[in-house]
């Protein structure tokens, strides 16, 4: 196995397109062997600082497709190699969206420094997180150094995109009371950029306010120590006609470069580090959980709430203490 | 303590709302005295298995508070004792939403047979799904016959509510492709009434173009064994003139006959007590990762993780490893 994982460690390293998708589909595997092989696969990768992690975040309708089409187009065209993968965690009950990725940018899929990973199908619950980060290495190593991970959503899934990015950007359509109420204050709390889309023909005046309406809610939150002065900005563009895309990539830029001189940055992909471990323990633990040992116990627990003579708190605190003693039983 | 928690539980028995608020207070609290007299006083409360949950979704702007409070007032005056809780796992990080929930709802949340429970304010993570589900029993005890528990957002936290639910209404706007793309299909799988509000006016011939393309889109995936004959169904309904009220009121209630009827509501009563075991589970074994006994090794391997020695699966490896044998040390 380890042999197999140097050999494709060393095709990974080359740019190697086989070697990058073979890597991801170990990452993604629920086979125990695929996993081990991934994770021998990270040892010994090359350091990441020099890459640039970007997390990008729209509810539905915003234009997210046409944003990394035309955002990514740019960046590839000028010789950046990008990394597109998506986050998301509602697809875990029976994987993908309806329509799928596979008409969504597909100009920008099929240049040859691009690597769109679509939204991979029926993952495993917990994981996610953990296997998201892994293939973020695994896509540096082969040489992209801009990633972008997407998400939908106006939940959790924002929070564990922000904890693997170096950036943040909330990408918003025109509009105003609605979508104050709706985008929650800890999803404002991780954008960098608000990036109002749509800026173009009848919505731009529209756009603007809806800029303005952020930027001041924005400025009521707290700044953060890992901002600059002006920080957090919002911004309008219009992924259509390209409006505004010189000044969100100027913006990205300025903040990156000053978060890189002060240190911000690498204190980043510690915290990123950091949570990655916890990622890998909750998918650990979630397995020991659905471990069939304990399948007669809460058998016998779920009768009991049934019968009204446990309580769930009280079941779990029974399984807890059995997962323990189980486990020192078979490590004697 | 279990003094205590017999007289709280006598007085919510009653239905009294000072009793309600201080149990729902305990269950809400991070302090292990307060979770432990919330769970003290779940035991010997009455057989819910009379009451019906409604779970809620809908993305931001779709008109969820106004429905809420047209179909919530509507059951009210006529003598339902309605509860309307709202999980929202993005308030999290900070609590709450921009806007918070004060101005949501004020009619039904002055309504003497409504209890409108706010988004709570900064939840521990991890806990909001078992909590909720004991605010849910803490409120059938209290006489509220009905739940409605709301959440926002196009991810996880609609599996979560689902699993707590007898019921799961998906509320949308009028709009065609890109919300058949935003909308995941685990959402959608979750839904047994996807309702398009907003079906008056201007938008009228609209929404009944969205619901006919969503029930084509609920027809081509698997019906479901806990549905009776044409269910899921999409209907149109507008929240300000009340226009489809009756009629999704009445397709409620079809559904909820038929599943009591074939024993479906007992069965998904009893996955909703798994579901909430298992929440709990997650929930303590969160606390014992948060532990402070741990603190060393992780700085340790965190240390060994920036320098290149270690991968974050490894790294986990060894901490559930040691979370065991540091249990087995205290318990001997």
């Amino acid at each position: 196995m380890t042999v197999e994982a140097d050999t494709l460690r060393e095709a990974l390293l080359t740019g190697s397109r086989r070697a990058l998708a073979k890597a991801v589909t170990l990452v993604e595997s629920t086979h125990p062997d695929h996993r081990r092989a991934a994770d021998a696969l990270l040892e010994g990768l090359p350091d990441p600082s020099n890459t640039l992690r970007i997390g990008l975040s729209g509810t539905p309708g915003v234009g997210k497709s046409t944003f990394v089409e035309a955002f990514g187009m740019r960046l590839c065209e000028r010789g950046t190699r990008l990394a597109v993968l998506a986050v998301d965690p509602s697809s875990a009950r029976s994987g993908g969206s309806i329509l799928g990725d596979k008409t969504r940018m597909e100009r920008l899929a099929r240049h040859p420094n691009a690597f769109v990973r679509p939204t991979p199908s029926a993952r495993a619950l917990g994981g996610v997180a953990a296997r998201t980060r892994a293939v973020i290495r695994m896509v540096e190593a082969a040489g992209f150094d801009t990633v972008i991970v997407e998400t939908v959503g106006v939940g959790q899934s924002e929070t564990e995109v922000a904890e693997m990015t170096d950036l943040f950007l909330l990408l918003l359509a025109p509009g105003g009371g609605d979508e104050l109420q709706g985008i929650k204050r800890g999803v404002m709390e991780c954008a960098d950029l608000v990036v109002v889309n749509k800026a173009d023909g009848a919505l731009m005046a529209e756009a603007q306010r809806t800029a303005a309406d952020y930027l001041g809610a924005l400025r009521l939150m707290r700044r953060r120590r890992t901002d600059p002065e002006g920080f957090p900005k919002a911004l309008t563009i219009s992924a259509v006609t390209g409006l505004g895309l010189d000044r969100l990539e100027e913006e990205m830029s300025a903040l990156i470069a000053w978060r890189r001189e002060s240190g911000v940055f690498d204190r980043l992909r510690v915290l990123q580090d950091q949570a990655w471990l916890e990622a890998e323990l909750r998918a650990l633990i979630d397995a020991k959980l659905r471990d069939t040992a304990l399948s007669d116990l809460r058998a016998e627990l779920e009768a009991a709430l049934r019968a009204g003579t446990t309580t769930p708190r009280a079941a779990a605190e029974r399984i807890v203490a059995s997962l323990f003693s189980t486990d020192r039983g078979s490590s004697a």
